[in-house]
């Protein structure tokens, strides 16, 4: 098959974007290397401008526009990171730019496409309600579209991270790339299978999402019905027309990650090697994690943090459940007699353990608890499992009756 | 002044580091540029091996060990970061280390400096403690000291950042450094004076332990009675004998940052600039945040994230707090009647209002409420404060009387 993207296209981008992104570091994932007893490395292109690598194929395609196209304005429906790479590269540019976003998105995400000078409509409960505005504004308004994957400017652009890896990481011998549409997988493998053929490729896909593996069966793009996963960046329902031939030819493997798996796989990240990424940002490392691919000691093993675009809400909420996971809470019930003078010895026992009350809640009613005594309720910060333990054995020493629950697996 | 440390020295520790470390990745501070009108640069040490840039300073003074000393071991007490580039630098030349740290350091980095291999003794309340229990141990077993910065092969380590900044931004007009005792700000300050003799050095430290600007006017060090600070990373009473003087002839003003200005800080460090650091990284950041220091438009400036090594815990807890002092939080207080059916009702508003329930508490008693009714306070995730607003207004117009509350800034 002869691919719609050469390597000379990414090589023209590469030329077109030199002085509107930077080459994103590659950096040695060092501590889950050593837990996989393997060579890891992370391309952080989540600390690329507009937090994630989307403006490379958006300033790729809109500098390739004709001066008819330019003024006439451009528009494209998104979510998250292809609005704000659009909205930049259009700033950069000097084009119009209209982003219609879902009324729901991320208020973060429609705050930092209108800093960037385009003009946002809101518009339609999913993605594809704003798409379909989308459509309409551009008919009305005669827009120029600019598509988030499946367009060759596009694919190009998102190629030079291909180019990158290539010179940084020249025994390059596995790579890991989440997938969505598949226009960065499609890029990056055109670069990378021209310029290292021996290299392995694995495309990952959130399972909440994953139309690629039925549509590669199939032969054609095939949607699935809905998308549930904390991975909006790859929350795709449908691959492109020109992506999934390429992915065809050029990508060996898919594996695709569950969103428990994606949790434990940001808080990795965060803790163990100081990014921020979003959820569509540690697909990769998820599947490292979890083993469904596994390098082999001698393999110099790469995957992409493709972005890093994560509410503030949800990034504590993640870290909070890994350190659940990580019995670094601890949740416990108690009763103490209920007339004045009987919570402050408690405390003070959970003091001298080291344990740190996070929540506590003192309840009269409804606790099937002797009646002259009263429920307590507490969640404590511990230092791990063993130190938890320890305070359990603390506070029963002393006299007081433990109920200990925990934070466990809840079905959705 | 001849300093006790050169140019020559460091770029020796350079060749001793090469196979060690890696040169961080200088990342351009995108939105902080923009929000101060000028050209910011973050030189990311925070993704250092270890977490922070304290391996250059340790490996190089470890490697220049005599074969004696190796032989007999080394000791080093540190809460922190000093431990892990120790542990590091002693687990790759095969030199045993002991490490005292004090009893309640951060069990994450108790745990990180175990698995580096070096035999961790707890022992103490405060660093004090640890570092008397360290000179005990010393004596005890012949153990060779490794201080965490008053030492020339530990400051000639630290300056390698200076050198590796000097490359890459050889046009820098203005640098913001991190100060504890000293040893990161005199390196650096060898390096790049020498190299690039207009630029402009500011010395950051926690307003919380901040015993160099007295220790300058009194040409001597001056310990602080106590640390208070979220910057445990330079919470340093004592800055050094050998770095005191170096600061004094290279380093052109001193700056103090406060704790809330350092948790503003992290957080707009994570969530614009997808990095993870610690209080003490993010203390320049936090000095052109507050305005402490203000680099003109044309001023090409840097400040060193100089480590990333911040509990899970702790990191939630920041990013919760800038959430709330940017209105993601609302604190609602109502009445329902207190009668089966009357909750549903409200909550159905303030789904409506497209709000999200973080806490609800359901209090029949000690509400100066009429008897009839019943107090529902609720803690509500808005998109910002307008929106906060829109869903008063949304349950206001629907009868209830709304009683509102705000996280506002509470004394220490």
């Amino acid at each position: 098959m002869a691919t719609t993207v050469t390597l000379s296209d990414i090589q023209a981008a590469r030329c077109t974007l030199r002085d509107v992104i930077f080459a994103t570091p590659l950096l040695p994932a060092e501590r889950l290397s050593e837990e996989l007893g393997a060579k890891i490395f992370y391309k952080a292109e989540n600390t690329q401008f507009s937090g994630s690598f989307k403006i490379r194929g958006a300033y790729n395609t809109l500098s390739r526009l004709s001066e008819e196209e330019r003024d006439k304005g451009i528009i494209a429906a998104s979510a998250g990171n292809h609005a704000q790479g659009v909205a930049l590269a259009a700033q950069q540019l000097g084009i119009r730019a209209t982003i219609v976003m879902p009324e729901r998105a991320p208020l973060t995400k429609v705050v930092a496409t209108r800093r960037l000078g385009a003009h946002v409509v809101l518009s339609g409960a999913t993605f594809d309600d704003a798409g379909a505005m989308a459509r309409q504004q551009q008919e009305e308004h005669g827009f120029i579209p600019i598509h988030a994957f499946d367009d060759p400017r596009v694919i190009a652009g998102q190629g030079t991270i291909g180019l990158e890896l290539a010179e940084t990481l020249p025994n390059l011998d596995l790579l890991i790339v989440p997938i969505g549409g598949g226009g960065l997988i499609s890029g990056i493998a055109i670069a990378t299978k021209a310029l290292c053929p021996d290299l392995r490729i694995i495309g990952v896909q959130a399972a909440g999402c994953a139309p690629v593996p039925n549509s590669l069966a199939a032969g054609e793009p095939i949607a699935v019905p809905t998308a549930h996963t904390i991975a909006d960046g790859i929350a795709v329902k449908c691959p492109g027309e020109l992506t999934l031939p390429i992915i065809h030819e050029l990508v060996d493997e898919i594996v695709t990650v569950e969103d428990n798996e994606i949790v434990l796989a940001i808080a990795h990240v965060v803790q163990n090697s100081r990014m921020v990424v979003e959820g569509a940002g540690a697909a990769g490392v998820a599947a490292l994690l979890s083993g469904k691919v596994q390098p082999n000691p001698n393999q110099v093993t790469a995957t992409i943090l493709c972005g890093g675009n994560i509410d503030g809400n949800l990034l504590s909420r993640v870290l909070e459940q890994a350190m659940a996971r990580q019995g670094r809470y601890l949740l416990v019930y108690t009763t103490v007699g209920d007339w004045p003078g009987n919570l402050a010895p408690l405390i003070n026992k959970v003091a001298e353990a080291g344990a740190n009350v996070v929540d506590i809640f003192h309840r009269r009613a409804a606790w099937l608890a002797p009646v002259d005594r009263t429920g307590i309720e507490m969640v404590l910060e511990v230092r791990d499992k063993a130190h938890g333990q320890t305070v359990i054995e603390h506070l029963e020493s002393a006299g007081y009756y433990i109920n200990q629950g925990a934070y466990t697996h809840w079905p959705r």
